[in-house]
């Protein structure tokens, strides 16, 4: 269904080589991490090798394409792509993926045929996610929720941040997640302004930030939550801090909806930053498309035109970053509807966690 | 140190780009997501953007190296190549690593700069371990094998591959594993013969083969161990099966050393298989080195004619596949010393667990 449609964006004598693993695992089921595609209007071969050719033949089971095991030692992959393209013209390649070494012996083996970046085509299709990728999306949402649910009344002073990163991740795994959605980002006090830090072992005191950013993953598809704290009553500089970056939130989930740029979702959030005495401390981008990977197109960003659409799944997450004071970041997974959003992401936007 | 070295190998108009983060990690310690190296003759400069720039100022402290902060929504990346070395001749790239949009953007952006594809010098000198990467590498093996020694006593009929391989990986964690070396690979009763197969629900039954290929990974560095089992008596062809791939492994053992070529190595080993009533069965390739990824320079491999020198970690692994019956694989990790081998993985290679 979904190699059907790709297919039709070619004509005759061209072809679609797609290595990026995730675009592999969309179009064809297969999760191994050696395989390419390629496609032709009425064809299609997933190259692979020895070591996952009886997976392939499992997880690709009734798909509309050909399994070819190619023999490593003896077969140059280029060779593989000539041969069971012998007639194409022009040859679409993954640019933002396929290394210099495969595209340069791609043009020698194959030097009648013209090597052209592939269109947006892929990342538009998987942008809106069908009912399979929902029902995964919300289960890797609830396991998220519940797990942070759970975590708060365990914080402690005195723990550090990797102690509550792992308990944490034991339990998104015990709730049934597959794997993280990323590693886990969870800093405390003035870390909390380094926007894509690892836990240390930097000890939880009273009155600090705790800001977690993390998620599960299902059958592939990711959670993406943020939710910021002060550990203790928030001093009125962190509660002005804090309701600035929600207010920013709050003022881009009111915008977005079908129909409605990336780049004017991060403009309603931007505005609210820039008005307020931390434009300084404002990140660049507020949020992104999320599926087989954590970063997918759309992104909520300037400059970026494309409208958002139903079905897209994205995250809404403005931050603001003083170094030597904290950052404050706030996220939610949104689903677009029809007549506008359903933030997939419950959790409460209270600032304060009372532990002691 | 690492810098300097590397350093040596350049002329004046000569620089190197480096965009693969394992490198970039291995010559900074910076260990984040998105960053690249750029290296002349005297200068060295690690390219980051704000998400980054004070883990890298805390990551890299004290390495002979300038963090450029860019901003990426104003300057393009070869932009930004261009402006830190105006005066470059000849860029050399890994062109097994850079995609071709990269690429192509270096190149408009330096019409007159000559973009060469690298020699192999970081493969060459990730390759032989200092004493902190063989210790980390260490203590990667105990926690793999202390976890293995752990699980088997808990085996038992009933359980599915995925519970197994849940336990194995929360007791890696719970020994202090950072990280999984890789996703577990743990197989029963004819699955086994997927080289690369992932835990499944199938039941563990009496009589199954039970392969299991996993590691640890510490401060970044990596075991990677197989063991393959018969839970309950082994049948005469399940015997004779897993001899041939000792026997195979064991010979391998033998011929490795200082001097020796990768080839050598994985033909000593193919000759066992060859010679067997199994040789259609036979993996290609024997082992592979092991460091910051799981698969490095060297390979034990056909045509591999690089020499094994003091202070390599390579795995020794050879494998049959039989579809339908079942895979064996055994796998350890050694260490190239100056008079021979010390293999670092001890567990025993007794082949069966006798379990209910």
């Amino acid at each position: 269904m979904r190699l059907a449609k790709l297919q039709t964006q070619l004509s005759a004598g061209q072809s679609l080589l797609i290595t990026e693993p995730s675009n592999i695992r969309y179009l064809s089921s297969f999760t191994g991490s050696a395989a390419s595609l390629l496609l032709t209007q009425e064809q299609a071969f997933l190259i692979t090798d020895y070591r996952y050719t009886a997976i392939a033949q499992s997880q690709c089971a009734g798909q509309p394409l050909t399994i070819i095991c190619r023999d490593r030692a003896h077969e140059p992959f280029a060779a593989c792509i000539e041969r069971l393209q012998p007639k194409q013209q022009q040859l679409f390649c993954e640019f933002d993926h396929l290394t210099v070494d495969l595209f340069q012996q791609l043009q020698q083996c194959m030097p009648a045929v013209s090597l052209q970046a592939a269109p947006n085509w892929l990342a538009q299709m998987r942008a809106c996610k069908d009912a399979g990728e929902l029902a995964a999306t919300r289960e890797a949402v609830l396991i998220a929720e519940q797990a942070l649910d759970w975590l708060l009344p365990q914080v402690r002073l005195g723990m550090t941040e990797l102690q509550l990163a792992t308990l944490l991740e034991q339990k998104l795994f015990e709730l049934g997640a597959e794997a993280l959605a990323f590693p886990t980002i969870l800093l405390s006090g003035p870390r909390s302004a380094l926007p894509h830090g690892k836990p240390s072992d930097r000890v939880l005191q009273h009155g600090d930030w705790l800001l977690l950013d993390f998620g599960a993953q299902v059958r592939g598809y990711r959670s993406d939550i943020t939710r910021t704290y002060v550990l203790g009553a928030a001093s009125a500089n962190q509660r002005d801090f804090y309701q600035t970056v929600l207010q920013a939130q709050l003022a881009a989930l009111a915008v977005a909806g079908p129909g409605v740029s990336g780049h004017d979702v991060n403009a309603a959030a931007r505005q609210v930053l820039a008005a307020s005495p931390y434009a300084d401390y404002a990140g660049e981008g507020i949020g992104h498309g999320t599926g087989l990977v954590l970063h997918e197109y759309p992104l909520m960003r300037e400059g970026c035109e494309a409208l958002l659409q139903p079905g897209m799944v994205v995250t809404i997450e403005p931050g603001l970053y003083q170094s030597g004071f904290g950052g404050v970041r706030i996220e939610d997974d949104i689903l677009i509807t029809d007549s506008g959003i359903e933030i997939l992401t419950k959790s409460t936007k209270e600032l304060s966690i009372l532990c002691n």
